[in-house]
C-alpha cells in the first residue's frame, strides 16, 4: 500500500537522516506546524538519533561517563512531539518524479513507499575508509557513530596491550590521540600530511606537531598506510607506511569523511565537486520545489573565498537544520554560508582556526600578508597566563581580514571567534587594530593577542603599500 | 631659563602623565622618530611609571606576587630609548597661548618652564572620595595608584583584625572583595546602588549578588555611606550607613574615578559634560593644532549610542597612546570610538558587557526587544560545563544589536568579545544566528550561547514586527 492514500488534507514531511540537520529541521517544522497540519516522518538507519558525533572521543577517552550523554534527543522524545520517527529503517530510494521514497526496515527486511510533499535529505557523511589489506581485521575502529564508539569501547575492555596507532591528524584524529592518552595507552598518529591538523598552515600545525611529542604522544607525517597486519589471531597488530611499522594493539581511523550522497546521486540532484548536495540560501537543493537538504551531506558557501566547501561540523548542521524546519513549516529563514571556524583540542593544546589558509588565499587568487605573534591569554604577571601563538592574514591593498589559525593552551580556541565575526563583516585589519574587547588581567593582557597580530599585519599591509 | 632656549631644530613633544597613555604615545612617537628628529619629555607626578592599574586587585589579593610584575616599562627603560621621562614631577601649569607647561619637582620644590612643539595630555583620572567624617582616618585606603596598593599591603600587615568592608560594587569594589576573601577576610561590600555592578541591568546584577552571597561575602545595597566611625587610636572602626553600622579593620574604597583635567580646564581647553578632554578622531584636542589627549582623562565616542562616554579603561588608554604617539610622529591613525565592552570576575564569577543596558538605550530613545538566556560554556555533557546567563539587547524593526552581558563562570567572561565585534559591525542579531563559531565539545554547547541568546532575540524582533 502506498502510505499516501490513507492521508487527508494535511501535508506530508519525511525526513532522510535522523541526525543533527534531520532532527532539526523536524522539530523546527512541528513547532511551527502541528500535526493537523503536517505530518512529520523522519527514516534513521542507525540506532541512535540526534547524537552528538563531535562528542565520541570524549566518551571514549573516559571525560563523557555515559554513551547516554551524548544523546541530545531520544526517538521516544521526538515521537512524543508527534514526529514519526522510524529507528533502523534505510532509505533505500529516491523517486523525485513521483515524491516518494522507499524505505527498508533492516531488522524484519520488510520495504514500503512513502509518499512526501516535502523533502528533507540529511543523510550525513561516511567515513573514508581507504581500501587496504587489513581494514576489515578485528581491532581497527572508525568513531563516527555511537555504534562505532561502542564497538572499539568494548575492544579496549578485552585488549591487553597499550599500544594504539591513530591514522589521520585532523580533528579526528588528534582527538584521539587525546583520548587514547587519557585512557593510558602509548600512542602513534601516522599522517599522510607534512604536520598534523591541514586544517591549518604547516607553520602552525608544526607548533601542534611538537606539542603533542610533547605530550608522549609519537607524531609520524609524511607517512602513508598502505596496509594493516595481523597477527594468528586475525587481529590486528600493526600498521605499515612503505617506511615502517607501527605495532598496535588497536586503530582508530580519523581519515575524515566524504558527504553521503549516493541516493542524491542516483535520483539527479545537484552536486558539487566535493560530492555534497547543492543548495540555495533557504537549503532548497537547487532546481528542486520541495527538497532541502542540510548537515554533512551539503557543501556551503565560504563566505571568504567565495567557493563551495564540504564542512562536517555538527554546529552547522544544526543550524542547517533549524533553517530548514523553518522553510519546510511554512516560516523563512536562509544560512549566509561559512567562514570556515574551526575549534579543537589535544589535552591541554587548543587549536582554532578560521578563514583561509595561505594556499585557499593562494588557490582563489587573492594576495596577502601574513604575520604570526606569540601572546598569552591572560596579562603576563596573572597566574596561568598561557603562551599562545596566532596567525593572520590580510589581503594586500584592501587590508581585509583573510584568516586567522590560533595554536596555545587554556584561553586560546575560542578567541577565534573575535576574528570569525570580523570576518563576517569583511573587517580590515586596521579596523580590527581598534575593537573594544573584554579587558581584565584575569582574561587578557590589555592587548588582546587578536589586536596584537592585527596590529602587526596592519602595519605590515601599509609597508606594502 | 626657557628649556627651549637650549633646542636647534628639532621638534619636542611633552607628555603630562607617564602611565598608559602617555608612555605609549612617547614609545610610538620615539618608534616613528629618532631624537635627532624629535625630543620627547615626559612628566610624571607619581613614583612609577607604565603601571598595570587594573593588576591592583591581584596584587593585593596574593595572585600577583610582585608590585614589580605590574609594570610593563620602567623609568629607565623607557629613559634607554631616548624618553626624557621626569619622575616625581607634576605639571602644575599650561600656558597655550606661549606652548609651555609648568613643571614642580616634587623632592626638590624647584619649578621650570618647559616648551613644547606638540603636547600630549594623559593626566588619567583620580578616585572619587567622598567628603566624609573619617575618610582620613588610617586603615581607609583607596587602591588607584601603587603607592595606594603598597600603604594597602602596609596596612594589612599590621592589622590584627579580618574584618574589611569595601565601599562600592562596580569593578574595583567586586575586585577588591575578591582581593580580600582571597586573604581570608570577612568582606562586606557597601553599595549605593539596588544591585552590584551597575553597568549590568539590576537583574543581571542579582546574579552577581546571589553569587557573591554564595561566595560568603556580604552585600549590602541601597546603601549610602555617611560617614567613616574611629576608634580611641584614630583608625577606622566601621562603615556608618544611614541604617546601619559595618565593623571594619580596614576600609577599602572603590566609588569610581573621574578625568583628571583640572591643568586643561585652567587651560581653557574643551571638556565634555562628563569632565573629559574632548578629542577628535585623531585624539587631538578639539579645537587645537597641536595638543592630543588619551586614556582615563578624555571621553570617547559610544559607537552605539552615538554619544561620549568616560570610559577609564587601560585597554583603551594603550590604544589611544598608539594613536596619538602615530599622529605625533608624523603617521596617521585614528580613534574610531568604542562599544562599551568590559570584563570581570569575583572569585570564580565572570561578569562582561557590551553596548547599551536597558537605560542607556531608554536615554538615547532607542526601542529594543530584551531577551535572557541560561546556557553552558561547554557541551553540557563535558566535564566543567557551567551555566552561564545571556541577556541581549536588540532595536525594534531594525533588529540590530544593541546590547550582551553575561554572568556565569569559567569560559563566559571572554564570549562578549562575539557581541563587541557585531556591535562594531552594526550586525543584527537574525544575521549573528548564522554566525560561524568555534564548536567543540571543550569549547561549547553545539549552539554557542551567544548565538542562542541571538535566536531568541531575532525571535522576539519578529513577533514584533
Amino acid at each position: 500500500m502506498n502510505m499516501s492514500d490513507a492521508r487527508g488534507a494535511r501535508e506530508r514531511l519525511v525526513v532522510i537522516g535522523g541526525d543533527a540537520a534531520g532532527m532539526s529541521a523536524a522539530s523546527q517544522a512541528r513547532r511551527l506546524k502541528g500535526p493537523d497540519e503536517l505530518e512529520i516522518v523522519a527514516f534513521e538507519r542507525g540506532h541512535f538519533t540526534s547524537f552528538s558525533a563531535c562528542g565520541i572521543p570524549y566518551w571514549v577517552g573516559g571525560d563523557v561517563p555515559d554513551r547516554e550523554l551524548l544523546i541530545a534527543r531520544t526517538a521516544e522524545e521526538h515521537r512524543a512531539r508527534d514526529i514519526d520517527l522510524r529507528m533502523r529503517t534505510e532509505v533505500t530510494e529516491l523517486d523525485v518524479d513521483r515524491g516518494r521514497v522507499r524505505a527498508r526496515d533492516l531488522d524484519s527486511g520488510a520495504e514500503s513507499w512513502t509518499s512526501y510533499d516535502k523533502l528533507v535529505i540529511a543523510t550525513g557523511a561516511r567515513p573514508i575508509r581507504p581500501e587496504l589489506p587489513g581494514m576489515d581485521a578485528p581491532g581497527v575502529h572508525g568513531v563516527q557513530t555511537l555504534d562505532d564508539g561502542q564497538a572499539l569501547l568494548d575492544t579496549l575492555s578485552r585488549t591487553r596491550g597499550r599500544r594504539a596507532v591513530v591514522v589521520g591528524a585532523g580533528y579526528i584524529g588528534v582527538e584521539m590521540a587525546e583520548a587514547m592518552i587519557n585512557r593510558g595507552y602509548e600512542v602513534t598518529v601516522v599522517n599522510r600530511g607534512s604536520e598534523p591538523m591541514a586544517t591549518l598552515d604547516p607553520d602552525m600545525g608544526l607548533l601542534v606537531h611538537r606539542a603533542m611529542e610533547g605530550m608522549g604522544i609519537t607524531m609520524v607525517n609524511d607517512a602513508e598506510v598502505t596496509r594493516l597486519l595481523t597477527g594468528d589471531d586475525g587481529r590486528v597488530r600493526a600498521v605499515a607506511t612503505r617506511d615502517a611499522e607501527y605495532p598496535a594493539d588497536v586503530v582508530i581511523l580519523g581519515i575524515g569523511v566524504r558527504p553521503e550522497t549516493a541516493l542524491a546521486r542516483a535520483a539527479g540532484l545537484p552536486l558539487g565537486e566535493h560530492g555534497g548536495l547543492l543548495t540555495d540560501r533557504s537549503m532548497r537543493v537547487r532546481g528542486s520545489g520541495n527538497i532541502w537538504a542540510g548537515g554533512d551531506c551539503v557543501e556551503v558557501l565560504d563566505l571568504v573565498s567565495g567557493q563551495l566547501r564540504h564542512i562536517p561540523l555538527g554546529t552547522h548542521a544544526n543550524k542547517h537544520g533549524q533553517i530548514i524546519g523553518a522553510n519546510a513549516g511554512g516560516g523563512y529563514a536562509t544560512f549566509p554560508g561559512v567562514v570556515g571556524t574551526a575549534v579543537s583540542k589535544v589535552c591541554d593544546l587548543e587549536i582554532a582556526r578560521t578563514g583561509l589558509r595561505e594556499k585557499d588565499a593562494h588557490r582563489v587568487g587573492l594576495r596577502f600578508e601574513s604575520v604570526t605573534i606569540e601572546s598569552t591569554s591572560r596579562a603576563g604577571y596573572y597566574p596561568n597566563a598561557s603562551p599562545m601563538t596566532v596567525k593572520m592574514l590580510a589581503e594586500l591593498r584592501t587590508g581585509r581580514l583573510l584568516g586567522v589559525q590560533i595554536v596555545g593552551r587554556e584561553g586560546a580556541g575560542k578567541r577565534v571567534d573575535i576574528a570569525a565575526v570580523a570576518l563576517t563583516a569583511g573587517m580590515t585589519v586596521d579596523r580590527m587594530t581598534a575593537l573594544d574587547l573584554g579587558y581584565a588581567p584575569p582574561f587578557s593582557p590589555v592587548w588582546d593577542p587578536i589586536l596584537v597580530a592585527a596590529r602587526k599585519a596592519a602595519a605590515k599591509i601599509r609597508a606594502s603599500m
